[in-house]
């Protein structure tokens, strides 16, 4: 078994024969940035070998490197099977995510599931040696309850405090402990998972912790996990359940450590995802929402025990799952219209929940339409070749002016790379300045005075055109591709925009608000998602952001059975469009790929 | 660590550091009687030193064990702790046991809770993906179903079965399964498991298979086990529930392969026990039943997810607990009560089970009072110097005349030692030839003339008397305590029987019949029973046997909802009296000890 020792981490790793370098680092917890799940396309599990010798250089290999890097050791580890003793650094580090929890919520009444209350329980005597079960139901005035409980009882004689989900006894506890009443709020995303604590009394957010996905090293986007499940069918279903399972349990073990709060106190959690996550979660079939036509095994919102999935909390807890509509109009896209009200108001408002998926609900006087575009991961940073996600780092926004290239990072750090708000930056940029083309080409370089400011800023390389961002021993540009990934993003997003509106009959003149939904959506300001037509120009000024509404809709179903109840029933309202299915889509998507107002 | 090589077996296994011999033999699986539970006292766990050294002999040991034993290296090997290099060799080895399955049982209509029906699944298309929960509530006319089923679909489209426990949505298979539907009936008894597999179509026994009840290890008796879980907190219950689950799956899976079944095909696992066993199969706590007031956790029928305990079967299986009547007439003896018919008699009937508890039920025109009583192992061969289980080897009967000593063994082998029934005929025997008197004593040698033919079988070791059973190398002989224990179980009996009598008041020549269930009941034949005074005479012509009515009782409510109901109907009407705890209960105890009819 060749050795590995990883330099930059002093960590020495087997490997087992015939395995790739990627499969071994990352199951050795070496973190290797991996979008594309090993499939030697993304080009991003970059490493360089310093010692020992490698099998050569593959034609994939030459063709996703620079030459540059080649030359410096640099190769792909999906693509190199080590066969000896090997000594490498890997070239990323991970870093910290800053993730947005705030949000929009409007007024509700606070009336959660969960309560407790003190009941007496009588003691046994010789003469009247009562099984516990019976005196507990006698305390109850009930006939019945889940045996499981018996299982799991505390001594419970005397006083004891019943702990009820609506009329569901699902918990005993010895004593009187009334004033320890805890739920966890969870938005479970693609690319990030956000939760926080809640104090069910209350309603405070008593803490909050968020990671990204750890679904990640399984595929970046859903179809990737969704085919990793297939190719696994021994124990690939149950290893993405654990996986989010277990990240999910470190989020509430260190949102319990952070307001001193005991697990055995945690009685709800709330869920908002999208609907493959939602299966994943709950260890579900994936496949039939991979594949034509696209039918989930469910989207009805779930009760289900925590432990059922392995979820901790009190032994009883239980977990609420919220609705979806179909496989691509999850129960986050169900809060977000239920958190902006789209289904109570009276305008026209259009609803946009921006990331590796666009989703958008349209609401015309109270009327919910809702379709789904495959934006790609691009606005989101990823699939973009010095792409990264919005860390410590990234450019987030870009400048470019006859005084040079202004870029603004994330940390105030040197620049890594752009993540998404930073790539529609410089797309905006490009369209304004005349760079790029209606038809998302770079103009040609002979087109420009050699005196021109932009003139430098483009670099030519046989056919290969690409923009100098930030020039020197670290450069950062982009390329054609890059553009390319934008303008699929963008063609996806605003069809389905004119898609929904032309379907409910309405002028874009007509929309009364444009709502943004999503962390990502969040960090994309109105002028870029104007300025490079991800949203017509007509919208700019009705441009809201609204947060992390999955998160606040799973909050609200935690302290409120009336907002489960009409989550429910907006989920059974909403009308889903299948965008694929609908006449003259194809059409459209072509039109919307287009960017008007390039020179 | 020490090493230690089992001669008889060519084994070697590795000492931990402290740990006693007996310890070390179980955990490797090396069979070692104990039915004291490594406490010392029962002197079963014999082993012979071959090669190395011990530390010095105790003075348990001492004595526990015989001149001649110690002479020839034999020790206890709960009261030894390896500290070098040892060769022994084990003096047991376990024999195959003879667990009668057959019984008597009433007629009635099958109508197994288990059904299973076909069902069209529209498919799924690009207009009207509609999630597989909803076709499938749809197919079923309901709303709702169990979440958990949609983590094992089959393919699932177009024709299905659905399974059903009554109304309860179990199962969807592919196709049509509907020939396919089975279960099985359980008994778990404190020393023995009995299974059977039923075909639920027919109610046709295919296979069935036994065994010791594997949580022996933890102790013989239920109290030894309540301890074992009580002085293991961490996982003492866990283990034992985990044990028994084992034991039934391993037993399940015999059947399976026996009959060519598949497990997937099992749909509910009836089970019968008493409630001590029930209590350890849930999971559930059994400090309560171990400690006054014993009153128990639960009585109350269960139905419960097989995988929800680890019992296999059909991923939505069932298991059916019958009901209890406290903590020490549990479902096992509901059954016997059900399956003999007491409550629909208008005679006087006594049921009684004899086993480590004898619990006694007595039908009066249809009221049923029951108590238990604490017998003790004595009739099962236990805690009686040469006792033994029923396996090959044991004597199972003995005449003894001028002529000489008659054993009948079972096998026809040499005879090793005394199974339950063998040690009532012995002292049956001593009675009508008058060794033992009226208080259980010996009578004093010198009483006897030297010609009499009784004289040699009385050997007298200083205040010891022994009656001499078989002579020569390896001699088995019957003490005054072997004697002491079995009249602590008629006493026991005994004065269970006359209490409930009493509190019925009824006089013993209105019993119409007295029905003696159980396996070790059933292979104690009257003039035993009688002769030994565990019941009276009076009752010597109305013995009948019921075989094992708990395994009978177990069958019926696999195949029938009514019986379901019944049993539970039978077990809340079931009076139970606390024998401890009623007017002049000693007295009565201390004059059943007496063997009346001795000379």
């Amino acid at each position: 078994m060749p050795d590995i020792f990883i330099t930059n981490e002093g960590k020495r790793i087997q490997c087992d024969p015939g395995k790739d370098l990627l499969q071994v680092l990352l199951a050795n917890g070496v973190f290797v940035d991996n979008p594309c799940n090993g499939k030697g396309s993304c080009g991003k599990c970059k490493i360089r070998l310093l010692q020992g010798q490698l099998p050569a250089v593959s034609e994939t290999e030459k063709k996703l490197l620079k030459k540059e890097e080649m030359a410096a050791g640099v190769r792909l580890a999906c693509l190199v099977v080590p066969e000896e003793d090997i000594e490498i650094e890997t070239l990323q580090t991970e870093r910290k995510h800053e993730i947005l929890t705030a949000g929009y919520m409007p007024d509700f009444r606070m009336n959660p599931g969960i309560s407790k209350k003190v009941l007496h329980i009588e003691k046994p005597t010789l003469e009247n040696p009562s099984p516990y079960e019976d005196s507990l139901c006698h305390a109850l005035g009930r006939k019945d309850l889940d045996w499981r409980l018996l299982q799991h009882l505390d001594t419970g004689e005397g006083k004891v405090t019943g702990v009820f989900n609506g009329t569901d006894l699902i918990g005993i506890e010895t004593g009187d402990t009334t004033a320890l009443i805890y739920g966890v709020a969870v938005d479970i995303g693609t690319t990030t998972v956000v939760t926080a604590l809640i104090d069910l009394k209350t309603g405070d957010e008593l803490a909050s912790a968020s990671m990204l996905n750890p679904q990640k090293k399984f595929g970046l986007d859903v179809l990737t996990r969704i085919s990793y499940s297939l190719e696994n069918p021994a124990d690939g279903r149950k290893e993405l359940q654990q996986t989010i399972v277990e990240g999910l349990n470190s989020l509430i073990e260190d949102m319990c450590s952070k307001a001193a709060v005991s697990r055995q106190n945690i009685y709800e959690i709330s869920i908002a995802a999208n609907c493959t996550m939602m299966h994943f979660l709950l260890g579900i079939d994936t496949a039939p929402i991979g594949r034509s036509p696209y039918a989930p095994v469910f989207v009805k919102a779930k009760n289900v025990m925590a432990r059922d999935i392995g979820l901790q909390g009190a032994t009883g807890a239980r977990v609420y799952c919220l609705p979806s509509v179909s496989s691509y109009i999850g129960g986050d896209i169900v809060a977000g219209a239920y958190v902006c009200q789209l289904e109570k108001s009276r305008e026209n408002l259009l609803f946009i929940d921006i990331g590796t998926n666009g989703e958008i609900v349209l609401a015309k006087n109270g009327r919910l339409m809702s379709c789904s575009c495959a934006a790609g991961p691009a606005l989101e940073g990823m699939n973009i070749s010095c792409g990264m996600r919005a860390a410590v780092g990234a450019i987030e926004d870009v400048a470019i002016t006859d005084g040079g290239i202004e870029l603004k990072v994330i940390g105030d750090e040197a620049p890594v790379g752009l993540c998404g708000s930073g790539i529609l930056a410089v797309v905006k940029e490009l369209l304004r300045i005349g760079l790029v083309k209606k038809n998302g080409s770079f103009i040609k370089k002979e087109e420009l005075e050699e005196t021109d400011y932009r003139y430098p800023l483009l670099r030519v390389d046989g056919k290969k055109r690409e923009f100098i961002l930030k020039d020197g021993q670290e450069p950062l540009g982009i390329t054609q591709g890059d553009i390319r990934q934008v303008q699929l993003a963008k063609g996806a997003i605003l069809s389905g925009f004119h898609a929904l509106l032309r379907q409910a009959e309405l002028h874009i003149n007509q929309l009364d608000k444009v709502m943004i939904a999503g962390q990502f959506g969040a960090h994309l300001p109105a002028d870029s998602l104007v300025g490079t037509e991800i949203l017509p120009a007509e919208v700019t000024d009705k441009i809201h952001y609204v947060g992390n509404s999955s998160k606040t809709g799973a909050y609200m179903a935690l302290m409120s059975v009336e907002v489960k109840q009409e989550l429910e029933a907006l989920a059974k309202q909403m009308d889903y469009m299948e965008l694929g299915a609908s006449a003259g889509y194809e059409r459209l998507f072509a039109q919307c790929l287009q960017f008007e107002k390039a020179r």
